[in-house]
């Protein structure tokens, strides 16, 4: 034990609040091999759906944890130790190689150059261990492998890779040995309902606004069944027959007591039917929750956009549970093309990595690759899209090294998947997606093309990072051939906009947005088509205009990439505004202005078949911190950022954008600019002035006309005063 | 329901036997994922293993079964059909796409085109159906799929295949519905010990011969605990410190009870040490096995080869458990060098092709591949060569089309492991093994060369039955290819021999057996070649002897095909009599009669770690079937076959060799030959006689010197007069 340890031993003792040895192994933590509980919980979390009672599963391939693992670590102790072992499953542990007899609960480790081996076999859930010792404790530098090849010599086993540990997700606790992995729960706290009412044939309870967890009945008496109908409207729950979540409840109590129900449900409304011999005095819920800080924050002079974001930020939070689901009341699933949208969301409020990357690690499952992500071709791109962002944000190189082997073959999924002319054409099997909206999707469909070239420069960076050079120069010359062929073979120079799709070597008619609007953020087009897609494509209402949260986010995305911060404020005022005018406590799935009352409701030929909290409708959180606030990384992991603040109409707006370490803080009008950074990395605020602008601080440069650019070092406090010139 | 049917309903009734449901619904049974129950059940047979207390896992990677199924089928039912539905999983039911509500346990469908789907969830045993209507019934006949993918028009789905029914497999009761799959379990039946002595400590049992099961106590009292010390030896069980398995039993019991122990293990003897504080009355146990009938019999006019028969078949019963194991004491794993000689075995005595199907099956997991099987390069290749037998034996296409994509899986493997001369030479990770002796396995092993050449052969022949004609010609040359080299590369003119290795191009001095004698019966030399390797390897005690029966079997087999019948029958006395004449009563994993006493028991550098109940202990039976009563086919499943009887020394003998459907009974002295067949298929006589032989009721053809040959068609019985000239 070195000095300081002790000290702080003795300090600890001294004020009697944590015991001696809760310091020492403060960094125990179970582990597992790396994904494995991602893909267990996923399975577990995927296949909770039901519809009016029946069991729903997804209709996409799971995979499952290796059943046997052996986890391994070499030290070389001071003095010996007392180690004590949690498993999660039937095991056997190895000093040295020798067998310990039994399933001990307790080893003593002697001084010295020792090996510690646990073998783990659970088929039921993950096989994880928690050890604690003085000295040796269970953490992420622990090796482990699902085939241990005894028997060479060579110590070089390719399978052997570093165990997860999970004291990086404090929201999850893992750091208990008395608590299994598989017994993990997301948190609750009670939450009282806004009104109870009684209607024909029961109550009719209202908590106020969306919400997620367990409804709970209190002074339940009486026997035989009780029918809870839920709601994310009033008109879903009264709607017994066509409501999309129901559950039957046997009561059978001959003494008034509390019941809280066992499954979770997502609803504003319930309606509660019991038979004529059943009671209850009043209904309560448990709000199931993710315990994630909201690190980002938004403000500005404009209220509505005030509480646009802040119901923006319920409606991510609420979807973002074991994984990013979709949407609380229906799926509950993990769909690639949603949750791609949550990372970059939370990115701007949350920068939650484990969650991130549990999902990527979930979403991928392991080998063989037999179907695309969610069998959906743009699904699989959003995945390979997702990498390049969350490393682009986070700078985690190790979570690139650990699923490296994974997203190669994946990649070669793809490859082995193109037609003749090196595009991705649906074959049986492939859904070709992109939005719920009418769409000829056969074909070479320029978006996949677009996606597809973005996943091969994806592979390219982190074949790189993985000094795999033959890789990366093989997937750089191919995303580097596939972006040459996208201009000959779908733009159009007549209608100045890359065409929907190519069938049999032809350009469709079909003008889309999505193709158009993609490219211009991902930077594949000179200005000239920049602003031919902006006025005959995105401007242009006789393009078949967007319906979806989902797509609406890219195309304000591009917009805002264009400069149009004015434009996108109205429609996000307009768009996600309107829903707020129809009472929206959490933004929907789908969202068309000229429907009307519960037309609102239908979606998938059923009453109530949309979802009124969807993570994809939470898009402001993300725009309004990327392009208004303007904070975005430019080197990984925000080692450089930029700050290019944007009113967009707007008076004043302050707020705050999350890194991996830090925040940048800033405020702005059209007079003055506050910015402070506590992130660990250089940023550049660039702002547009029709005056020479002042800050004491630091030096201000001049990069274009009215265009300047100043540095932003780590926890300093900068004041611009300036005249704005957007 | 068809006239018949009613007739035999009505009469059912009339007996009142059988209900009337249970003959319509006769059919019935549960259904899963092809592989899937026995990845599953192996995953839980070899995870018993302990070694003195402590969970003692395989070294090997471990697959899953698939977690989400979907089962489905289409139909055209005359009329309207109440179906009962049983799951184990959770479940959703679909009729004709549309979802049922809830979990039914019984739905109705009406007549007509119909289709029903089950989707089933199941993390922790095998997603099963069991579904029994009138007309539909879940068997063979369903389709299943892990994906479904129903976003596809096509209906051509490849993952698509149809589903496993159970009915084939007499031993094993999956026709009750409400018995789930996963609790199926070996038969047992009780057995009363031989004696009990006590002894200082504790009392010693003795079970009269080696044995496997449940212990069972009765009038157990008292508090405290009981240590059981098994033994396949006396001295094993007396020896507590030593001994290779052991059970602690709590005991805690005011009033005396039974008690019979939770795990089976293996013994003969059993020494029971209770703390002074626990009494009990007596001990017997519950025998488990596999109910199989032994099919084949063999009895002659030596009363030692009689023993030798009987005791190798119950060594071999005693193996076949919910698998084909190595040994039931230590390893109870599947090993599929071991495994490759029980079905060889297994055809001479049950003929039960589902013990064969779920090994290999067990055994070949799923993809992706990363090792070889148990890592052990030999054992992949004798994969290769149970489905060759296997073929050959039963000519059951249905299970080589339902594997057939993993066979190429593995071959895939196997080929991207070749060097530069197409050969296969141990890399990191793997095993070369042949055999328990001092060998140099390094660089290119000629046994191994010989292996893989027969599993291409293994792999032409299956493609060509798949109709897969590229891979067929692919595979036919690769075989070609590497025979050809075979002899360049291993063979030595001056010594008659293949040598065992090839070092960087260069021929190793060392001469074993094993190599020559698998090329002479897989029929790759000629007679010249063939000779030389008897007169220089088999019988030339300068060449390392072989002390395991694992490769005595090879090694006898070898001089079978050669005609030594004779110099065999007395190795068998020698070798397998000389295990007898130290009380065997199991044959075991290693007999070397220069050591003595407790010596026999010692291996692996642990006083009692041999087995001395071992598959491949029992090869006589193969030996005596096929050389000496001499039936083997020769075209798939016994369509062709033939009987050439040799008695190697013998006055006379009798027996049966099953077939997949029938049997070839024979019987044989110096002067008559009686064959009688029941097998759906022709057979061919062959015999060597001095005179000219005679029978009433078939042709005798005349086919070399002394040597003759007839047709034996099936349920005739003939009767040859001959006068013997082996």
């Amino acid at each position: 034990m070195n000095e300081m340890k002790k000290i702080i031993v003795a300090f600890a003792l001294l004020l009697m609040i944590i015991p001696a040895e809760e310091i020492l192994a403060q960094k125990a933590t179970w582990i597992w091999y790396p994904g494995d509980y991602d893909i267990w919980l996923s399975n577990k979390m995927q296949n909770r759906r039901t519809e009016r009672g029946a069991f729903y599963p997804p209709f996409w391939r799971l995979y499952s944890h290796y059943n046997l693992v052996d986890f391994y670590k070499k030290y070389d102790l001071p003095e010996g130790d007392e180690v004590e072992i949690f498993v999660e499953g039937d095991y056997n542990v190895k000093i040295d190689g020798k067998l310990v007899s039994g399933r001990p609960g307790k080893v003593s480790i002697p001084g010295g150059k020792h090996e510690l081996h646990l073998k783990v076999y659970n088929q039921v859930a993950v096989p994880s261990i928690f050890v604690r010792g003085k000295q040796v404790v269970s953490d992420g530098s622990w090796m482990v492998t699902y085939e241990d090849k005894e028997w060479i010599d060579d110590s070089g086993n390719a399978s052997d890779i570093s165990a997860n540990p999970w004291l990086e997700a404090d929201h999850r606790n893992f750091s208990d040995p008395r608590v299994l992995p598989s017994a993990y729960k997301l948190e609750t706290r009670p939450e009282q309902a806004k009104s109870t009412v009684q209607k024909e044939k029961g109550w009719l309870i209202d908590f106020g606004r969306e919400t997620f967890g367990y409804l709970s009945f209190h002074g339940l008496q009486g026997s035989g069944k009780m029918m809870v109908y839920y709601g994310e409207s009033e008109e879903e729950a009264l709607a017994t027959t066509t409501c999309e979540t129901l559950d039957e409840i046997p009561v059978n109590k001959e003494v008034a007591e509390d019941m809280t129900l066992i499954e979770s449900r997502a609803f504003r409304f319930v309606y509660v039917v019991p038979d004529p011999s059943v009671r209850f005095g009043s209904v309560s819920m448990f709000y199931e929750f993710l315990p994630l800080e909201e690190r980002g924050r938004f403000r500005c002079s404009d209220e509505q956009i005030n509480k646009i974001w802040e119901v923006a930020a319920y409606t991510l939070h609420l979807n973002s549970r074991e994984f990013f689901t979709d949407g609380i009341k229906r799926d509950r699933w993990i769909w690639s093309g949603d949750a791609y949208q949550s990372y970059l969301m939370n990115y701007y409020l949350f920068f939650d990595s484990p969650s991130v990357k549990q999902t990527l690690v979930a979403l991928r499952g392991k080998d063989p690759v037999s179907s695309h992500i969610n069998t959906i071709m743009d699904y699989t791109f959003y995945w390979f899209l997702g990498i390049y962002d969350y490393y682009l944000y986070s700078g985690d190189k190790a979570f690139i090294e650990k699923y490296y082997p994974r997203m190669v073959s994946l990649m070669e999924f793809c490859l082995n998947r193109r037609n003749g002319e090196g595009m991705m054409a649906g074959l049986p099997g492939d859904w070709v997606y992109i939005d719920w909206a009418p769409l000829d999707n056969k074909g070479e469909v320029s978006f996949e093309q677009l996606l597809f070239a973005r996943s091969l420069e994806t592979m390219t960076i982190c074949a790189t990072l993985m000094n795999d050079r033959p890789s990366a120069s093989r997937y750089g010359k191919l995303a580097d051939d596939l972006k040459a062929k996208l201009i000959p073979a779908f733009w159009s120079e007549e209608k100045h906009a890359f065409v929907h799709s190519r069938i049999d070597g032809k350009q469709s008619d079909a003008i889309t947005r999505y193709t158009n609007m993609f490219a211009i953020f991902f930077g594949y087009l000179d200005s000239l088509k920049q602003h031919g897609i902006k006025e005959h494509v995105l401007m242009n209402d006789q393009v078949q205009k967007i319906t979806t949260p989902y797509m609406r986010f890219y195309e304000l995305e591009a917009l805002c990439a264009l400069g149009e911060q004015d434009y996108v404020r109205r429609e996000i005022k307009d768009y996600w505004g309107g829903m707020l005018n129809l009472g929206a406590t959490s933004f929907w799935e789908k969202y068309d202005p000229s429907e009307k009352g519960a037309e609102h409701y239908a979606m998938y030929g059923r009453p109530f078949g949309k979802s009124l909290c969807h993570a994809w409708g939470a898009s402001p959180i993300y725009l309004l911190g990327k392009y208004f606030l303007g904070v975005k990384p430019v080197a990984p992991g925000y080692r450089q950022y930029t700050v290019e603040p944007r009113l967009g109409g707007l008076e004043w707006m302050e707020g705050s954008v999350p890194a991996p370490l830090g925040n940048v803080e800033l405020s702005c009008n059209q007079k003055e600019i506050r910015v402070k950074s506590t992130v660990d990395g250089t940023g550049t605020l660039r702002f547009k002035s029709l005056t020479k602008p002042a800050c004491k601080t630091a030096a201000i440069r001049k990069s274009g006309e009215n265009e300047y650019e100043m540095t932003i070092l780590k926890n300093t406090e900068y004041l611009v005063k300036y005249k704005n010139a957007e």
